[in-house]
């Protein structure tokens, strides 16, 4: 915060107040530069001071009361706040804006970020939860797999499984618009369609409502059928891809998965701390290229996006962005992403294979369970 | 927009964009006060123009690009553009302000969600569809439903139920830090727990990170359950709750039942065009207060709402809202809402019914299916 020249954070986004307070109960959490947080909770107040080991947790009943909040936490409004400005619409910007008088308000969002994609080893260990139940969601998908079953009944039975083990429903996203329902189950020429939304792989949806994901078609044989899930506990994600087939799959599909698997063994070589994320963007970019896949990498023509690996933790769209052009940010020890190398071949299919990772002293662990071949049924 | 002093519509969120466009695929929709819409698409430009029934969609590759694109279309920059300022983040609104050059940007939001809150014949059948789904799944909770079962279970079970019959798995709200993942399932003091969310009822959840929504409870005999859940098919919701039992309840939650069915038979006397959403609200209230329930009307004390009915639609926090102070507006035939009569008994439960009702030229018509009666197994 004092690098940013920041004397105080204002923090009303849920994903941030977890982080920092333990509690999404509606309200403000105030961080002074120096001293404790004060938590501000409209609603509810009780269940904030149940769920936070926050000392200070005040009520709030309007953001106009917030002087007399600070006030009487010996807390003065500062001369620059920081707000979560990737996040917080133009409209209530403006009430909380009337309230700090004076003060600048800077966007907090990078340093907050950038703090939270280190994970602390309890996180890591809800990380490993959701990890345990993904893992038993793609054993159930190997077992209920069969041909002539559509999207949607495999999506929902797969779902089905995550929920009675935990999984706690809501997948959040930070950037504006974007939206993932547990994640993505298509077939054959559905899973290359391309979508509106930043992944490699979109899918048909049910209907241009959703755009995304599952769609209402057969599942048919030797054809490629991706499993993208994010599996949530405790407000911990882990994201996870495999692909199955039923009988095989042709010989360049069979040889276009077998070449991810390198992609991502690329990664696991090049990754450790100190490393530019660019870095492994660009090196493993290169292993694809030079296995023949330039075209159709992370995208169908004209839906290509330009990263392999993204940050996961409380959302999934979280740094680092193993993406091209980050040449200067590095990776960390206690980072977390998914590695999510994928090939479209338009009108036949996608493949793929996607694990999280944790970067450690000397490199990467992976957190995800299980064979990453493909799975042939 | 002339009556807003509106020269033009800049929208860029999903929910509005599918209403306008028929489309989600990102980009900007550009709507002028008189003339075609021009819609903008960064990805996916193809499928925009499959799913979309407007003349003219055109490529945006940055917001920078926009002044090319207008000129393109012959449309100039107005002095007084619209936008949705409540969900536009400030960083994002930032870049389109600076594009727009000298033009005068103002809050659209009332005007798109005013012109949204009256459905179109299409729109009500979409929400019939999603009323059999609803309907179903209801039936199902009253053959699955047991002592001893979690209410996670039961959710997971409803939740299969609903999304193998088409629900398109997102439910989405406008408000900010807003978030529903298919509604609520809870039973006896789980079913009273006040949570964060700005709605009658809460739950525990599964943990902090979400606090809402079913937990981990073993559901018991003689205690109310209470079903609470939002249905959506091809981007049109409908919200139904019912409240259930084992056994039967105590005779103070029976009376408070068919209280709640009476509060309901009071709008449905009250709701017609003309008037004001305020007036049903209190017409209701005092209703609710003349047979007893006023202290826990509407959530435990200290967490009680000011609405019994909000609108539906694409998002499930629209237009109209059925609560205090609401005096000017007034209903108009085509709007949508849901009404939820709820009393919580601290430490016991909560009971509840909630329909889902399209105003008419006469009167309402209740859209959700099925008995409103307390199911009692």
């Amino acid at each position: 915060m004092s690098t940013d020249g920041l004397d105080a954070l204002l923090v009303i986004q849920i994903a941030d107040l977890y982080w920092l307070a333990g509690s999404i109960q509606q309200g403000a959490l105030w961080v002074p530069a120096e001293g404790e947080p004060l938590y501000m909770v409209r609603k509810n107040l009780a269940r904030a001071r149940e769920e936070s080991a926050l000392g200070r947790i005040v009520p709030l009943a309007s953001p106009k009361d917030l002087p007399a909040r600070l006030a009487e936490a010996r807390l003065q409004v500062p001369s620059r706040v920081g707000m979560e400005l990737d996040v917080v619409p133009v409209a209530l910007f403006r009430r909380w804006e009337k309230v700090l008088g004076s003060a600048t308000v800077a966007d907090a969002s990078p340093l907050l970020r950038a703090a939270r994609a280190v994970k602390s080893a309890w996180e890591v260990d809800r990380m490993r939860a959701a990890a345990a139940v993904s893992a038993r969601m793609f054993e159930r998908a190997g077992e209920v797999l069969r041909a002539g079953m559509t999207e949607i009944e495999l999506a929902a039975t797969l779902e089905f499984e995550e929920r009675r083990l935990g999984h706690q429903g809501v997948v959040r996203m930070r950037a504006f618009n974007a939206e993932l329902f547990y994640g993505h189950v298509f077939s054959g020429p559905d899973s290359a369609a391309p979508s509106g939304f930043d992944a490699p792989l979109g899918g048909r949806g049910l209907s241009p409502a959703v755009g995304q994901g599952a769609g209402t078609r057969r599942i048919g044989e030797r054809e490629p059928i991706v499993v993208d899930f994010v599996t949530a506990i405790d407000g911990y994600l882990m994201d996870q891809t495999r692909t199955f087939c039923i009988g095989g799959l042709s010989e360049d599909l069979t040889r276009a998965y077998d070449d991810m698997i390198r992609v991502q063994d690329r990664m696991i070589e090049v990754a450790r701390p100190g490393v530019a994320w660019g870095t492994v963007y660009d090196e493993c970019l290169a292993t694809a290229r030079s296995l023949g896949h330039a075209e159709h990498f992370m995208g169908a023509p004209g839906s290509q996006v330009s990263f392999i690996g993204h940050g996961v933790g409380i959302e999934v769209d979280e740094p680092p962005f193993l993406a091209r052009g980050f040449t200067d940010a590095t990776l960390e020890a206690g980072m977390t992403y998914a590695f999510e190398p994928k090939v479209v071949f338009p009108g036949i299919g996608a493949i793929g294979v996607e694990d999280t990772f944790l970067v450690t002293g000397q490199g990467v662990e992976r957190l995800t369970l299980g064979p990453r071949d493909l799975v042939v049924r």
